[in-house]
């Protein structure tokens, strides 16, 4: 079963998926836990090429196609070597973070996002965990942390507000998305979490065996 | 006018690419040199990516998107700026090398490689001049240079004629190739180039003002 968390920064998703790899663990379960950009040592090198140096010095098209390579990288050297030994993979970010970034900074590529996707990649995750909390609640926590302060502060938070909706409709009506309450406290979003989750991990044929 | 060139190993297509620019920057045209993979900053840093290291470290894929990649660096900080400013472009392999090369060894990616194409890239040269040899004449050419023999015989005598009907297959009936003769000696050769392009260079309507 392959699970992605999405989510606008400072939603607190990272901490949840390392939440849910731990609960399924204690569980008995195999679980892989990974992240986008990155989570092959190929990825990585891409990931580091990209986010080194002058910011400017990729357009956002080239930026998409070595993203996209980092994708297939990490698909066919972590997740589906996992998932092809029965393990979980939780995958903190993955195809809908793209999606929802061009979308909100340049919309004239989405299509684009979305040919390359079905062209080079072609895999959903099972579910998605959309873990949505209002911009300024993110705000306040991510202050907590630099990294992820400065993040947010490079998009500011009228761009946090785009990526929440977009990030809802794209879960719109879309069966494998989950879309947890993330203003609630670590220990309730957890536990919506594992309840979404479960009911569709145990539904699964290979639960069974 | 962007001109590529185009051929297998041994072809002479560079050195032909390098004579055509002397000869047409001493015509008094502004003339940029450039090839593939690499031709600008980001690119040579994609190609190093791809090249160094295990050469199994990257499956066709992912190395489809890493070209890709820097074909649009190059295409975007080197062959756009170059042509808007006026300036004749000759570059050394474009996509058909890509189209032939995975033609050839991955047949089964050839839709992809055009999708990819079409989609993020889009652009043809105005002239590509295809440099035809017999590998047998190619081989014994490319022996006397070791770098051009090492890939010559990565790939062996059969790739090589199967890429070179590849070739032709693919400028068979369109109206952009220039099919020359490579196996005539270098002077031969370079002079039916500057024959079949000038007449195209002469009508286009920049050249008139």
């Amino acid at each position: 079963m392959f699970i992605s968390f999405e989510g606008i920064d400072g939603s607190g998703k990272s901490t949840q998926a390392r939440l849910l790899a731990t609960t399924l663990t204690e569980q008995g379960y195999d679980v892989v836990l990974t992240r986008e950009p990155g989570g092959s040592a190929g990825a990585e090198e891409i990931r580091s090429l990209v986010l080194e140096g002058d910011p400017d010095r990729w357009s956002a098209e080239t930026e998409l196609l070595l993203f996209t390579a980092a994708r297939r990288d990490h698909l066919e050297k972590t997740i589906r070597p996992a998932l092809a030994a029965g393990k979980i993979v939780i995958c903190d970010r993955f195809a809908d973070s793209t999606r929802v970034y061009q979308g909100c900074t340049r919309g004239d590529l989405l299509e684009r996002v979305n040919a390359l996707h079905s062209t080079m990649i072609g895999v959903e995750p099972d579910v998605t965990v959309l873990v949505d909390i209002d911009p300024s609640v993110g705000l306040s926590r991510a202050k907590s942390r630099q990294t992820a302060e400065e993040r947010f502060e490079d998009f500011g938070v009228e761009m946090q507000i785009k990526m929440r909706s977009a990030f809802l409709a794209l879960a719109e009506g879309v069966s494998r998305f989950v879309v947890i309450d993330g203003a609630q406290d670590l220990d309730a979003v957890a536990s919506d979490i594992v309840e979404s989750v479960m009911p569709r991990l145990l539904a699964r044929p290979q639960a069974a065996s």
